[in-house]
């Protein structure tokens, strides 16, 4: 079998496995089923299963349901600091129970994804997942200090990136790699190839925020609504004028629809074209890292994931 | 030096331990200074003290420092659950921020606490904690359940008694003992004593905020003005007559202040002395427990605290 379809059979796996932990408590089964009911991408989960797939492991789709179940309770979380109506195509926890039920079944699956872990009982792998799960909780903090910030820098924005997904993959990596007992070139070569996967995957996703395609899936021009300043508005507002300034800063402030010539703006002032530079330049990275890997098979995979993560569309 | 000094002592020492850890990201230093500069009880943190006290260990301020941590954790997203304004006194996160900085907040102490428990290294430990903090949130999730639910029963109430706060009491005690390398029968006698410690101390909670006095340094009636079904309008309803009972649910629908003739109605219901009893009822349990343990010292440390989690009026 080819490694890509190995994984994704142990991705079904992994599915398997989260969905076999139901409580009792109908209220708490209520909400993980319906959680766990739309499968999203897994990305993060695939990233771990491919480190972890040259020396197998009997924790290996245990550590990879951890790190889904971790990314799973961040985004629900995100869902309550975003007031998200919409996640994978359908409402948000916080939208069909309470922000209440988004906040505390955010923390049964956090602890639950500790549980695991405790139970791979690797200390290298305790260590780095909850540091990186710190970390993400600081990236999240940073960023609503994003929000109607004209003052933010490029420097903050790329820590946002980092820190909020970049980290997350990875810990995935490294955790996988290490869980394989892989040695340290390889967890290193890895783990950076993912970091900068996952940043490139962070400047992709705030591109789409701005693209008014429908295939998304998800509502656009998000951010900008909730007054959040990404890469395509800062350097938009970085080239603007004092009059486009003024506007810029406006449509930040209002949180009204943003119309096809307030897109236009910030296209004219290369805010969309320089945050493309920038996905090209991680891509470029990520392509770097993956080519330091000596395992044809992975290295293959990690720079199929990055070409994807330039080229997605949703 | 006496146990009761030395503890108070070794509660300084995790305060400092806390304190000590500072982002050099500033919105992110500024909540944490704010959420640690006012000190609450401790009595988690204290219990493991007390169970850790025979044995000294390089962990125990560690330890210690977790379970406070972890506790400080549950207020937060406590606090932005219940909407509620004041926490210890002050402001909460929730009301001087927002919902998203309380829940962000939360979830950077939370990863701390675990960052914490991974160095301390022990895998007994771990487990408790990572269990604990599960089922603290499914007493949470389940309490949501208890809200304007006039269908509840005492068994559901007693359950949610144990996992909310019983669980963490119970947890604190057990990882002070483990940390310590004391025997089973004191392990057990101890966690035994803390759990029932923790149910005594969330059924004075709830009847604390039926009274109304001004001691306690919170407002009063928020559980009924938050639709919440506790003990003392458990019991009260049980025992009401249709045209009561027409009362009590209006109350309970309203979210209209409380008045004297309200609180009157529970108390003729026996609202308050049954919740009295049921508090006698595992003070007794406490005691008995804490009758177990062979050391004098801490034998008379949970005595103590039993009778003041019974007394207290605040």
């Amino acid at each position: 079998m080819n490694i890509n379809k190995k994984i994704s059979n142990d991705l079904k796996l992994v599915e398997k496995l989260i969905k076999k932990d139901i409580s009792k408590e109908k209220t708490i089964s209520g909400l993980y089923k319906y959680i766990f009911k739309s499968n999203g991408k897994k990305i993060r989960a695939r990233l771990n299963l491919i480190a972890s797939s040259k020396n197998l492991n009997k924790n290996r789709i245990k550590l990879a349901s951890v790190i889904e179940l971790l990314h799973t309770a961040t985004l629900i979380h995100d869902d309550v600091v975003d007031d998200s109506a919409v996640r994978r195509g359908t409402k948000s926890v916080n939208k069909l129970w309470t922000n209440s039920h988004g906040v505390l079944i955010g923390d049964y699956i956090y602890s639950k994804a500790f549980m695991y872990m405790v139970d791979i009982g690797n200390k290298k792998i305790l260590e780095e997942l909850a540091i990186a799960t710190n970390d993400i909780s600081q990236g999240e903090l940073i960023q609503l200090d994003a929000i109607r910030n004209l003052n933010i820098t490029l420097q903050k924005l790329k820590k946002i990136s980092y820190y909020k997904t970049g980290r997350l993959f990875e810990a995935a990596a490294k955790t996988g790699a290490i869980n394989s007992n892989e040695n340290q070139a390889f967890i290193f070569n890895i783990s950076e190839c993912a970091k900068y996967l996952g940043i490139l995957f962070q400047i992709k996703d705030d591109l789409l925020d701005y693209s008014d395609n429908k295939k998304i899936g998800k509502p656009v021009f998000q951010d900008i609504k909730e007054g959040k300043v990404t890469y395509p508005f800062f350097y938009a507002y970085q080239k603007a004028n004092g009059k486009e300034k003024k506007i810029l800063k406006e449509l930040l402030y209002s949180s009204k629809k943003i119309r096809r010539k307030d897109l236009e703006l910030i296209e004219s002032l290369s805010g969309i074209k320089k945050t493309e530079q920038l996905a090209n330049h991680y891509h470029k990275k990520t392509i770097e890292c993956a080519k330091k890997i000596k395992n044809l098979d992975i290295r293959e995979e990690m720079i199929e994931l990055s070409n994807n993560a330039l080229n997605r569309e949703k």
